[in-house]
Order: structure tokens, then sequence, then C-alpha cells
């Protein structure tokens, strides 16, 4: 971000990171920092998803996506938002949103009632069953979010991070499509 | 990790970067700044995979999941490896990707194989059909997320999330339980 070393983002700029990238793989466009950043972050981001995944299934028989569903739902004071914030909120495509909550709705994780202001708008309310699981699974989830996440972190790499990825969403959110949550965080 | 400032990792250590977490959050477990880098790297990592997937289809008419099994091939010398070593690679469930694959063959973006030393190991190579497609999808993509990711980022920034990934994904081959990829970068 225009810092003066901008244009250290150049190929083979620091010689202790050079990674062979094939040259058929599409990363071999970018400089070589970045790559090292890129497949850094893309193979956490894939192997994190799955490892909580199976550590909420295992420990808790509630898989992830469902849980997001969960935790997105206590951002709200009510405890209730409609399908289409939810979609936004998760960042996931509206009609795979509404067959999930009906199927959780079934699972008695959460109620689903038409708006008294608008008829084709259905909000999705946590129940009690929902809260209970929820509390049950957290503390585990926690656990191993902090035993594969955080202690590879000094507090200072973690400001850092944070830092970059506030950034980052907010280019998502200029040059994405989804629009922003109403919500915060 | 032991830097001499681990001990401000708790909660209400930093005024200005407080969240409002509802106490039914798991987050709420969490020290302020630790909530932070969480909500922040949550929030990228789910809308970033949406809009990937947003403008592969959009523009090369590949989803996301699919391209991501093109470019795991791209990394072996020989185009080509067992579904069991490509499930690791890319972090998922060999069934899952087993489905993946045959629906890809099927679309001649790859060809499968039983392999000769071992007739129960199914081999996965890349197509001309496939490279192709993969030429022709990558530098949209790769502008895409250098417009997303990457002009967020100072150098140093990209630096030093490649170093913190590095050491979270070390622990998750350590705590988790999908074994390490044979083949790297």
């Amino acid at each position: 971000m225009g810092d003066g070393v901008v244009n250290a983002r150049t190929k083979g700029g620091d010689m202790d990171h050079r990674y062979d990238v094939p040259p058929e793989s599409p990363y071999a466009l970018l400089a070589d920092d970045d790559v090292r950043a890129w497949y850094a972050f893309m193979k956490v981001q894939l192997r994190l998803r799955y490892e909580m995944n199976r550590q909420l299934r295992d420990d808790s028989g509630i898989s992830l996506t469902d849980y997001d569903v969960l935790v997105a739902l206590t951002s709200e004071r009510t405890g209730a938002m409609t399908i289409t914030d939810l979609a936004v909120r998760i960042g996931a495509e509206r009609s795979r949103v509404s067959h999930q909550v009906q199927r959780m709705a079934g699972d008695t994780l959460l109620s689903l009632q038409s708006s008294p202001d608008d008829r084709r708008a259905t909000h999705v309310r946590l129940t009690d069953h929902g809260r209970e699981l929820l509390a049950r699974a957290s503390p585990g989830h926690i656990a191993f979010i902090r035993s594969v996440f955080f202690d590879a972190l000094s507090p200072d790499q973690a400001i850092i991070l944070a830092g970059a990825f506030e950034s980052i969403y907010e280019l998502l959110i200029e040059n994405g499509t989804l629009p922003r949550p109403t919500d915060h965080p």
C-alpha cells in the first residue's frame, strides 16, 4: 500500500523464498512473496475448514456449515435475521442457505417465520435447542482453533493479521458482488 | 510464541479493539485481539471463496472446487496423482473427491486410470482440455485475487502473513487428522 517498498513486488526479488511454481500453475503469474503468501493462506484455508468440520462432527455432532449459521444468528440481539441477511453474512448463495435452514428447522435447531411486514421474507431464529447445542459445542471448537491457529501466532502477529484481513475484506466488498452485511462485527 | 508479550493475550487488553461480542457467541471465550483476528479471517475466508467461485463461473464456466483440482494436478510434474493424494492435497473427504473427479472426467477435464501397481488406486491426470481451460481461466482469476487480496497488502504484510500461515499449517498437520501431502509446495 504505497509504502515505498511496493516495487519489491516483482518476480525473483528474494531468493530465500523462491518457489518452484510449475509453469502451468496460475500462480506462476504472481510475484514470489505473493506466491508464498497465497500458497500458505490457501493451504490453511482448505485444511482448516476440513479439520474444524471433523472436530465439530466428532465431538458435538454438528457440521461446520450448520455451526456457522448458529454463530451468525447470535450476532443479532434479537437472535433472528432474514434468510437474505443470513446468506450475505455467511457469504453463501441464498438458495443454498434456504435449503440449509429448512433442514436445520426440521432438527429444531432454529425456527422459521414469515415476516409480518413482508410475506416474501422469512425470519430465521435460534431455538433453545440451537442455543444449547451451540453452548455445548463451543468450548471444544474454541480449544481446537486455539491449538491450530492462535498457538502459531504471537500477539503482534495476530494484530497484523487482523489489520491485513480487515483491509482485504474492504476490497472484497468493493470489488465483489455481495453487499456489506448490515450487522457487525 | 514465547516472545515476551504473550501475556498481553488477555481479555480487555486493548480498548481500541474491543469487540461487542454477544455473550452467546463462542468467540466471547477468546482474547480481544484474537477475536478481532478471527472475525477478520473468517469473514474473508467465507466471502473470498464465494466471490472467487462466482468470478470463475461467470468468466470461465468453471467452479472454484473444480479449478482447485486442476491447479492441484499441475503440482505434479507428471500431471497425475492418485485420488487419495489429491484428497489429502486439497483437504477434502476422499469420497467427495472421488465423485468430483468422475464428473470432471465426464467433462473430459481429466482422465482416470487404474494404477498398474495397485488396482485399488486410481490415477487422475490432466487432459489437454483441462490444461486449456486452466490456461484460459487463470489470467482472470489471478487479476481478481490481486484486486481483492494482494492490493490490500504491502509487500511486508505479505511476508508476515506468509510466515504466520506457514506456522498455522504446521499446527494443523500436528493437531489435525489429515496427513501431510507428499508433494510441495
